[in-house]
């Protein structure tokens, strides 16, 4: 049987990218990241997740540094910021950017590969709605997939570890399309920037997840403080 | 003033590339990891070079991690092989191969090149002496130079961070006497996989070391159980 690594955040994207690994009949090591993010609200759905399909071998990495600081998502110092709509977002490198952040996780992923001889890497970046992050753009996963080839133990024996990103193209509507088909428990996610009981409604992440939600016809069943 | 991240483990080579970095004008972060190698003997060079230069902003990462444990620099069910001489080094991937560990380490420092501002990373590397490790090879570096060009914040800014290995191609004697030129605190090192205290002289490491010093024409002033 195949094997593969999952990075899962326990949020849409990684949740969907999780069940359609599942679908083309990967063994699937789900790896986690614990970086000094505000909340760990998404742990939890990760965690649930991972429970939803009674996988075994969950990997939770800590990664707790201050070479993180400088992103909003883990600093106490920078606020997230907000926006009206779906429109205002883009435009420059936004402040949510945790440095480096797909490269290191990659790269972790890579050592998994090498100790669980895993064929394949998983992730969920997604270049559509977020072309503003470096390491969410197919010429970033092209440099990284050479990085397999040429520097893994796997790579030089003929080997390399697949990187697949099978959501990378999608628009949010898509992806939410493709959760469905697949059966994944989009019910248990968690997107918000926020850590609060409720999803807020109105950072970044919550407005593209409910604009997915509508444009794909489904009804989002995860509760809001607001649903604009 | 430029500015560069340096990794430095506290050995020979990453020490002689720290000596180097500061040779070309840089303003120098070193940066350590402790990735449950079996001892911490390296740690302690790596604190007594920092000192020696007056270096600030030591950055100790901490890494540990069962990914590691299939090598046997931090499996404690696995042996450290012990060779007769340096003729029976090389052939295949070493079992003291750490699994994708260049690659988290770089990808560690590009994270810090991102929060620092840093201008080049150093990594003390070497293909000569221990070709068998994938991630030491130059085609790897150059596959990494891709991933900072297209994957960091300052790559896509134009400003991606130099990947410098001054020693990737030098003999251990050549580092040797790179090193002593440049006044390099050689006697604070330390090469061996084993963490007693004196190096044992006859792993691959010291093995390698104590041939590189002799060579050079330079005395080795560790103190060492057995010198061959």
């Amino acid at each position: 049987m195949k094997r593969a690594i999952v990075l899962l955040s326990g949020g849409l994207d990684s949740t969907v990218t999780l069940a359609y690994a599942i679908s083309k009949g990967y063994e699937v090591i789900p790896l986690t990241f614990v970086y000094g993010q505000k909340h760990q609200r998404e742990l939890k759905s990760a965690r649930e997740v991972v429970e939803y399909y009674k996988l075994r071998n969950h990997v939770i990495f800590n990664l707790e540094s201050k070479i993180f600081s400088s992103s909003a998502l883990v600093s106490s110092s920078l606020q997230i910021p907000e926006k009206k709509s779906t429109d205002e977002i883009g435009g420059g490198i936004p402040s949510t950017y945790v440095p480096a952040r797909n490269i290191i996780f990659l790269s972790i992923a890579a050592g998994l590969c090498e100790t669980e001889m895993a064929d394949a890497i998983f992730i969920g970046a997604n270049a559509v709605d977020f072309s503003g992050y470096p390491d969410c753009r197919p010429e970033f996963f092209d440099a990284f997939r050479k990085v397999l080839e040429v520097g893994t133990k796997r790579g030089v024996e003929g080997k390399p570890p697949e990187l697949e990103t099978p959501i990378l193209l999608l628009t949010k509507a898509e992806i939410v399309k493709l959760g469905k088909s697949l059966g994944a428990p989009l019910h248990l996610t968690w997107s918000c920037y926020r850590g609060t009981e409720k999803a807020c409604g109105r950072c970044d992440s919550c407005l593209l997840r409910l604009k997915g939600f509508r444009e794909a016809g489904f009804e989002d069943e995860i509760e809001y403080e607001v649903k604009k």
